[in-house]
């Protein structure tokens, strides 16, 4: 997430947002140059593209100052990079997206990296109930170790997991956050919310994502829909304080790292990802 | 708007909503009896309904206690029964639903009672832009004297009227507050918000109401859905308030009131709405 310093978004306190990301047609992938439009990298004669703005899959990369941002000397490498993304959005955005209150009850649903960091996010804020929603029941030990004082796979019930956590909260949720994306999971998280305060956030994007369609009685009964990107923390000022707010023990990070992979194995750290056998896997060079 | 003033939701900051609503499948339509099960009126021996609680199309009625509201003796019923459903609906979801801040850019859907309530409810909140939206540019005049800085009818527009909002604000509004309903306006409503802060406020229902389609990367970007039953107001605790507010001259309804017939004449009253010829007719006795 760039962060210029010089923009409407960047001077105002209501965003994370950066007038940088508005050049991309795709603010997800993008920023593949630099700003001079040339990439920094090749291989065998022939250009690589940047990634996300940082390209930190090599020993040496190349970023703009708006992508840089200084950190504690001291800080633990191999679990502050978890910062650079996933953590910080999931996390985030319970903290600073939903502002999930102390005593509140929250639904999560998909339990990757980023979910499993709202869920920290949640019980940081002081939820006082956190139910963790994902199709691998595979998830469940660990978001239980991290906070869950519920655990539901949509595919072991006999009726819509929305309906399900109605039944088990009289009424809803006060905040939903959706991890996973996708049509879904989407619906599910904003009908699980409580009328009169529910807060759905969504936070993941499925391939071929079809939308959410709301019905906009769901919204008047006093339903709010938010979202932002990288949990609404600004790229420069907010990672410095996460690190020190890791380094204070507000949060900890092992249960997130799975496995720690030499650089050359990185197409290993994919293939543990893709099967769901990893949450993160730290390279290192 | 029922006021229980003992559900968790009468008892909360947060919502105007009340746990009486619950009981009705829908909850706009709703309260056609009282608490008993029973109608208070008849027609010709037959049971004549209940209409959203108050029922006052009529000289004398039955109001349960959750649904009645004091108000100043000397109040202007003339004007004051504005504040009973329309007014309120429009003026509450400007200032507590979005709540509009002051020098915001604002974009109003739907220039009825309702739209026009929400148009003073932004200038009131100090909105230093309030472009007003309507497919019948009979109602600009009146906009425009209530405060509306621009006019746009998507109907005389070469593109989608949210493009020509996003043109003319130079990336969209800060508040969008549609008061039409329908997947169109809403859409459009939500288009022409500004990312990274964008806030649409979901105010009106159309019949037969397909809903909102919304691309997850929408939100993420920053925007937020919202909306609100009755503006978010309380309904026992607000309107003595709003009553107020009208007589020390906070707001005007004058120009809210196109007619005044008396109560035999209100199916002439009907035609002039649905002909688009009146904003609010006030029926007198």
């Amino acid at each position: 997430m760039p962060q210029c310093k010089k923009c409407k978004f960047c001077l105002s306190p209501l965003t994370n947002f950066c007038a940088k990301l508005s050049q991309f047609k795709d603010p997800i992938i993008q920023q593949e140059v630099m700003e001079d439009k040339t990439s920094r990298f090749t291989c065998k004669g022939k250009p690589v593209y940047h990634f996300l703005g940082t390209s930190t899959f090599s020993q040496y990369t190349v970023v703009s100052d708006t992508n840089l941002a200084k950190i504690d000397d001291d800080a633990n490498l191999e679990r502050v990079c978890l910062l650079g993304c996933g953590f910080s959005t999931g996390y985030g955005a319970a903290i600073n997206t939903a502002k999930v209150t102390p005593g509140s009850t929250c639904a999560i649903f998909g339990l990757g990296g980023v979910g499993l960091s709202a869920l920290i996010g949640c019980k940081v804020a002081g939820a006082s109930r956190i139910i963790a929603v994902d199709i691998n029941s595979e998830k469940f030990a660990k978001a239980k170790a991290l906070g869950a004082t519920d655990c539901l796979n949509p595919r072991d019930l006999q009726k819509p997991v929305q309906e399900v956590i109605i039944d088990m909260t009289g009424g809803g949720v006060d905040f939903a956050l959706d991890c996973a994306g996708g049509s879904e999971a989407m619906k599910a998280a904003l009908d699980c919310t409580t009328v009169g305060w529910g807060s759905c956030t969504l936070i993941g994007v499925a391939i071929g994502d079809k939308g959410l369609t709301v019905s906009p009685i769901e919204i008047l009964m006093g339903r709010t829909i938010n979202g932002t990107l990288f949990g609404g923390c600004k790229g420069r000022d907010s990672i410095p304080k996460l690190v020190t707010d890791y380094k204070n023990k507000k949060f900890n990070l092992d249960a997130l790292v799975t496995h720690t992979l030499p650089f050359d194995k990185i197409n290993e750290a994919f293939d543990l990802m893709h099967q769901g056998k990893s949450i993160r896997t730290v390279l290192t060079f």
